[in-house]
């Protein structure tokens, strides 16, 4: 039990904004913990759950582009996840949640407005973990958060410039910084079909923004343009 | 059920030598596809429950590190878990359990040592996949791979490197390979004691190895060196 009655009555009352039911299940002292900043509390922080939270996350968003969209490629898979799990959409639904009024932190942070993306992502994080450590499966999470991914995966799905990633990457880099691609790819062995046969990694500036594998130097390419593409035109929007 | 009454007997004694001890609980055809090899069978293989796996490796490995040594700080939590997670990790405990002697692979991949370990390592998550999904929980796996985990984890603590990690990469680096490591570091924020203020990467002869991040400049190259030192010296093992 927390020891401030009106900070478990502003936690029940986001757990019921998010769409949990079963109330009774969950430890509100994780759910506390969940939502306090390092600047707020060096010693008792979100960290350790955010920790465990970008795990849960991403096991969450495996399971439901398995079930949502059975038929995809693994490789667009993988991209999708990427860009479901990036700091970027989780703040947005934290965000939308107004994970702002729950989060404890220092009025100096507060002022930072850089920070405030990553602290919604990750506090975001630190609850799903506090969710999931409650009951130690994720029968407090998916219901409400596969509703959260649906829209956001139709509409990463629906882009045209999904057939071609190498061509809408490039388009993308030439209208935005003038610059071209780079592919970095290899070969890492010499097994004909094997999907991992080939490993490309894209950078853009001087980063590495995308990953892929493929059974052809041509496939490893597109499934890295994928991942950099799909994570620069979220960024946009 | 699975067809062939001999495949089934042998995942049987798979399961059992990984010391789990519900059989009843398990999902025998998630179990066969988590070891079948896209070259044994392009349809039927354990590409989507490896994207499933390595989300519930990273979460069984979260939830042993903070249960077995709650001390640590979240910086040595990630380096760890970087290192337990890693495909030479995986392959090594896949390989003690025998996974090849169950694994369904084309013969034309069997001859290619090179992707000897990442197919190990690939269908180690695949396993842990199919395990998870019998329950969608982590009972049939935490109790044996902790296990696992255990040893791995006090001898990468136990390395007296661990406490200047910068020193002991650079030591590395120009012992193998004559070169240094080149740190590439930002300030995100200006928050006084955000941990997230630096973010550092070490790069070694052109590859990102390592990422940290930190209060201070200092604290994230440290961070970056010792995700990068863990990295190499776990190969060389």
């Amino acid at each position: 039990m927390i020891a401030y009655p009106r900070r478990q009555q502003e936690l029940r009352s986001l757990v019921q904004r998010l769409g949990v039911a079963q109330l009774d299940a969950i430890n509100w002292n994780l759910m506390d913990l969940a939502l306090i900043h390092v600047t707020f509390s060096a010693e008792r922080n979100y960290e350790q759950l955010e920790f465990v939270g970008d795990a849960v996350v991403k096991l969450a968003a495996a399971e439901f582009l398995l079930k949502a969209y059975p038929q995809l490629k693994v490789g667009e898979f993988t991209a999708l996840r990427s860009v479901l799990v990036s700091d970027r959409i989780l703040a947005k639904i934290a965000d939308s949640f107004g994970f702002d009024r729950y989060l404890l932190v220092a009025a100096s942070a507060k002022s930072d407005p850089a920070g405030r993306d990553s602290r919604l992502a990750d506090s975001f994080e630190a609850v799903l973990a506090a969710l999931y450590l409650s009951t130690q499966d994720l029968s407090l999470i998916r219901s409400w958060l596969d509703e959260q991914f649906q829209p956001l995966a139709e509409e990463i799905l629906a882009d045209p410039a999904r057939q071609n990633y190498k061509a809408a990457l490039q388009n993308w880099t030439q209208g935005h910084q003038k610059t071209l691609p780079e592919y970095r790819t290899q070969e890492t062995g010499n097994t004909h079909n094997d999907p991992h046969r080939f490993v490309a990694e894209v950078w853009i500036q001087g980063r590495c923004l995308g990953q892929g594998m493929g059974r052809s130097r041509k496939a490893a390419e597109q499934a890295a343009a994928q991942e950099a593409f799909l994570v620069l035109s979220r960024q946009e929007s």
